[in-house]
């Protein structure tokens, strides 16, 4: 398996890189699905994969959905996973909280109903979700009353999202309190070349009000592959992270030492790859994948034969 | 004049100095006025310049106010200033889109009332003035309505910030148009060591999501002191920047060519200013002012004689 990066994955290649590894992670927007519609072959894939032994999870740094809800989802696509296998970033971030801040108190909430949901399943109590308008005037603003058993403040996805949101997350990281991001992706890509604010906006004017960085759970850092590992037997060596994305799925999957593998379903193209891979910068080599598909579709063969 | 910089202005000194100059820059909040109480002496300092024939002007990154209402509010406070004298982020930004962008459309506005009616004041409409709710599912967010007569996205303070906004910004910056940020201060600060978020905060979470950065129009961009010396002889060589920020009023002093002055009633400290200083960072030294005062009373006596 040795050789150049940036391999087009294909032929005898693909038995070979299936054999060397147990466990295959998939991100799921762009590389499963797309919107509401599986990639086509992506669920005979992930249900081969899984009949044939491989340990089979999926990552994604969305925080709008519980486990459950991806796990419906999924269902509906035609994918055989249950809910343990699902791994999204409102989950992560509750047992990020729970594991490893060990959090004892109340989370001030920048984000949505799924993500409150999976912060109460590990027993973690939240305040914030839902609209927050602006009142009062500028000089009672610093003054908003405050929880006193609110200990950190999390950011996710929040299409409520307001000035006053940002005041209050200010208020209490002002006074020290923890400081927790679901993930930075600056752009929701939607069908037909569009796309809306992610959540790296949100976080960004909180940081920005704060003068400090929060600690992000999602890719590309490692923590929701530390989550995986710490629930199943995952060998990284004996791993696949398999993405859409250079600067989130990819890089993951270097960070945690895991083989990477670029679907071009989603936003990324081997172009960018090899901008990266060419650039001689160190920094960028961790988002070339070792191999790349048009599509996960092209693993059917090896695993039909 | 010569010798070292952040020196301590009193004695002769004074006097020296505003013989040397034929304008005054003044940042208003921190120097002037703290909230809504006038800095002690400072009405009468800003009258007897202007009683012994030198320029003033009130030079603030706060767009949510017009120049009539910053004239009131100085009237009120028993300074002698007209409108004229008075160059906001609001008239400022208004009078960048026509003089400089030369704009030929509408704005699609993130910013206060204040700001829309100084845009009206030199002829440009804008749209998204008020709140504006999140509305509709995700996959239509990247379908909201746009105007096509908006040429141009202009980012203000704006207490009605909102998810929606945002990704009105993004679906116009989207499309190629103009983008320009009133300022890009990260807190208001308040009395008693409170802040709120600044319009920076809401600059960044545009930026980020249009992945551009904008051009921002107040301090410490040397913009504003372009609009003053449009409308009035000011010779930069003969002209003195007093602030209470070295980020932003100092580092425009700098930017611009004036001699600096910091003031101690606001934010900065000289601490601060000497650690620019000994930093030995080429960059950092157009934050350190040329002298400083505790309070622009001190500048009454030589004023008084």
């Amino acid at each position: 398996m040795s050789g150049s990066k940036c391999t087009r994955l294909s032929g005898a290649l693909v038995k070979q890189l299936l054999d060397s590894v147990d466990s295959v992670l998939f991100d799921c927007d762009g590389v499963i699905w797309r919107g509401d519609q599986a990639i086509p072959g992506a669920p005979q894939v992930v249900n081969l994969l899984k009949e044939k032994g491989k340990k089979v999870f999926f990552v994604t740094n969305n925080s709008t959905k519980t486990r459950k809800m991806y796990a419906d989802k999924m269902s509906t696509l035609g994918f055989n996973v249950t809910e343990e296998e699902v791994f999204g970033t409102a989950y992560c971030s509750a047992m990020y909280l729970k594991t490893v801040c060990k959090l004892d108190g109340k989370v001030y909430l920048i984000g949505s109903n799924a993500l409150k949901q999976e912060l109460e399943a590990v027993g973690i109590q939240q305040t914030g979700v839902g609209p927050d308008h602006v009142a009062g005037k500028q000089a009672d603003w610093a003054n908003v009353p405050l929880d006193p058993e609110v200990k950190a403040v999390l950011v996710g996805f929040d299409e409520h999202f307001s000035y006053m949101k940002l005041n209050r997350a200010l208020q209490y990281l002002i006074q020290g309190r923890l400081f927790v991001g679901t993930n930075s992706d600056t752009r929701l890509p939607l069908e037909g070349g569009k796309a809306v604010p992610g959540t790296g906006c949100l976080l960004q004017a909180v940081e920005t009000a704060a003068q400090r960085k929060a600690e992000t759970v999602g890719k590309p850092n490692h923590y929701m592959f530390d989550c995986v590992a710490s629930q199943f037997s995952v060998d990284s060596e004996r791993c696949l992270m398999v993405g859409d994305r250079l600067d989130t799925d990819i890089l993951f999957g270097s960070n945690c030492g895991l083989k990477t593998l670029l679907t071009l379903t989603g936003v990324s193209t081997v172009a960018d790859a090899e901008a990266h891979q060419k650039s001689g910068c160190a920094d960028r080599q961790g988002m070339v994948p070792d191999y790349y598909v048009e599509s996960i579709a092209d693993l059917l063969p090896a695993l039909q034969g």
